[in-house]
């Protein structure tokens, strides 16, 4: 392919249905609160499906939700190129986290559409349920069941605060499928994301081509301490759960912030207290906690940096910590061939790129299991995601989506 | 009076009270969950009034339900000497926090229709709602009100984690009474407790007479911090409310270990955090956090320590914190007159009694600003209260009782 041959997204078709999309669950005026298998969600999902079947796609919809939208190619026995990310965000989320990535692939089909181009694969949009785990936990729960690393049982058995059952709430909004879950053939698998970190901002570059994740770990802890009255018991016989998860917390950021100059990262991002009431110190709590680091060598040294901490704060505070360790990835996530392809690519649009890692999980991660995955970053303002203020330079978002187009349609030629 | 014609309760009867009480709300073998306006506080109100009305007492009810049992006395122009304490408990406590201080009034007007014995003044048992603040907050409820310290409609109208209103469970439960709220005139004021800490047991004595309290300060704290995604934002960038909140509650730990040698205590309850979430930064978090001193300079210092925890706290985490002040309470509560005449009546029985400062908040402290009010001390095991694991030994209860019996007959007679 030489550069007069390339394909190009048509900008402001793109940026339309991104604002449409933007009108879904719109909160506290810029963001987006548009939980999964929420009324909201419901109206995005159908929105997609009405413009992907506009674009002449066939739906699916497999039995947790995870939605698959198909453009034929001229040889039906060949496995789709498939471009996936979610439609759901978070509880104080952005307009671009997920629903970027999808309409990215909506668009490359549509523009292929307007040229008249038939490819040799068919080309799939897919939409995974549940990337953003705000309301139903696991996240990245409709790609981890496709990949049968989550039991379709317990997936469709989790319920929310408010104690409503995924699977029932998938069947109000109307999206129980009947398209088997995973065991479906994919050639590989592309996703565009905003970055969620400032590096290509602030870098000005672009394009990121992601060759990996940060080694992550996320845990949960548990504290136990015990019950007593906050007035008479002397410090020396306290045992207080929140002490401990207080002391724990703090031990923990001190880590992140000794390992900050490398990338490493430690987050505490919820937090759960019994009795959580005035007048009784309390006798459990119950954390999450994840860190992360670009190099697996890093990785352990901030594990046993935060093994220390953990042992510290059960002594300081006289409780006992229990760490369950939930769920982990690694650095070697993406398929050599389709991160070639995609340098390959970029070089002949002209598009400057930096090999990156991802430092969040994604839904690729699970699919990279099954199929030949890679994904691509574009940049967010300052690295603001899961927060209102997302925003993007939409100029600096098109090569991005430009290089999905490209890629997607050599791919699909193979 | 002279050791000859002193009275003593009936041991037996006492203890059968208490074991039928404790039946009433058991939770976790050895304790109680019998929180304010709850089916089992009916039942232990029910059951409180009818052996009240048996003993021969006049029962009226206010209307934020506090309950008051008046044994009348020959001269109905005085006022009543009042004996009180509570019959809720928080939702991991025992079986002595407040009902024994009820049941001990009650054993006094048993044990002076025993002997047929009259007195001038009524003698009156006070059941004060909501004592502990376990359902309904703040805790001391029915006392604050009726020392027109909480307006009575701030009471009615407060809601429980359910949502449900405080005055629409009394009502459900039978307690809305039309006496008026407060503008009783009382004599004086007994409040038999355990000490809820461990300073008789341990120390061999059977009675505190309790002669003042803590300085006391709780705190509502705000943490303002920033949603962001917990992988991509790097460290320096971060604003977690909840990583604020680790060093304040690590910080405020540090100090009360820092003055344990002088009695003084930090404790923190409670917290709540935003959005709570795997994967995202939390924006805000709500902490209480108390602090006391038996010494009043001794506080002053704690204070201006605790206040330069919370600045590190705040400067480390990069959030923004306020602090509101919720309730508090000085050194000098309890009536010397009162004081007096335990130490007398003391004395007179040959019951060897310790002075001492009251660490917890109890209803004798509102009723402290309306009449003479003064409390007595019995051990518990440990000092464990607030816990299932609450225990006394019996044997060392009784001195107590029978101080609280003669003090207020003499009192009755005056």
């Amino acid at each position: 392919m030489s550069p007069s041959n390339t394909l190009e997204v048509d900008a402001d078709r793109l940026w339309a249905t991104i604002d449409r999309s933007a009108e879904i669950g719109r909160f506290r005026d810029t963001g987006l609160r548009r939980l999964a298998l929420s009324p909201e969600d419901k109206q995005m999902r159908d929105l997609f499906v009405g413009w992907a079947r506009e674009a002449g796609c066939a739906i699916e919809v497999d039995p947790v939700g995870n939605i698959f939208a198909r453009r034929p190619g001229t040889d039906p026995s060949l496995a789709p190129v498939a471009i996936g990310s979610h439609l759901d965000t978070q509880i104080c989320g952005g307009r671009y986290d997920g629903v970027l990535g999808v309409m990215c692939g909506l668009e490359a089909i549509r523009t292929l559409n307007d040229r008249g181009i038939k490819t040799r694969r068919p080309i799939e949009v897919i939409v995974w349920t549940n990337e953003e785990g705000a309301r139903f936990s696991p996240p990245l729960m409709g790609s981890l069941a496709f990949a049968h690393k989550l039991p379709a049982a317990q997936a469709l058995d989790t319920r929310d605060d408010a104690g409503l059952r995924l699977g029932d709430e998938l069947a109000r909004i109307g999206y129980v499928g009947k398209a088997p879950l995973g065991n479906r053939p994919l050639d590989c698998y592309f996703e565009l994301h905003i970055e969620q970190a400032p590096h290509l901002d602030r870098g000005g570059c672009d394009v990121g081509i992601v060759v990996g994740g940060y080694k992550t770990l996320a845990m949960r802890i548990d504290i136990h301490g015990e019950t007593s009255h906050s007035g008479g018991t002397p410090m020396a016989d306290r045992r207080n759960a929140l002490v401990g998860a207080g002391y724990l917390i703090a031990g923990v950021n001190d880590v992140g912030l000794a390992y900050a100059t490398e990338h490493g990262r430690t987050t505490t991002p919820r937090i759960e207290c019994f009795p959580n009431l005035p007048g009784i110190v309390p006798e459990h709590v119950r954390l999450i906690v994840d860190f992360r680091h670009p190099d697996p060598a890093g990785f352990e040294r901030m594990q046993a940096d935060i093994k220390r901490a953990i042992a510290a704060a059960e002594a300081k505070a006289r409780v006992t910590i229990e760490v369950t360790e939930g769920w982990s990835w690694g650095t070697s996530l993406f398929a050599p061939e389709c991160i070639e392809l995609l340098k390959g690519t970029a070089v002949e649009l002209g598009i400057p790129y930096r090999e990156m890692l991802s430092q969040a999980g994604h839904d690729a991660y699970a699919v990279a299991e099954l199929a030949p995955t890679v994904m691509i970053f574009t940049p967010c303002r300052d690295g603001i995601s899961h927060n209102t203020n997302e925003e993007i330079d939409r100029a600096r978002t098109l090569p991005g989506a430009n290089l999905l187009l490209n890629a997607a349609f050599k791919r699909a030629n193979r």
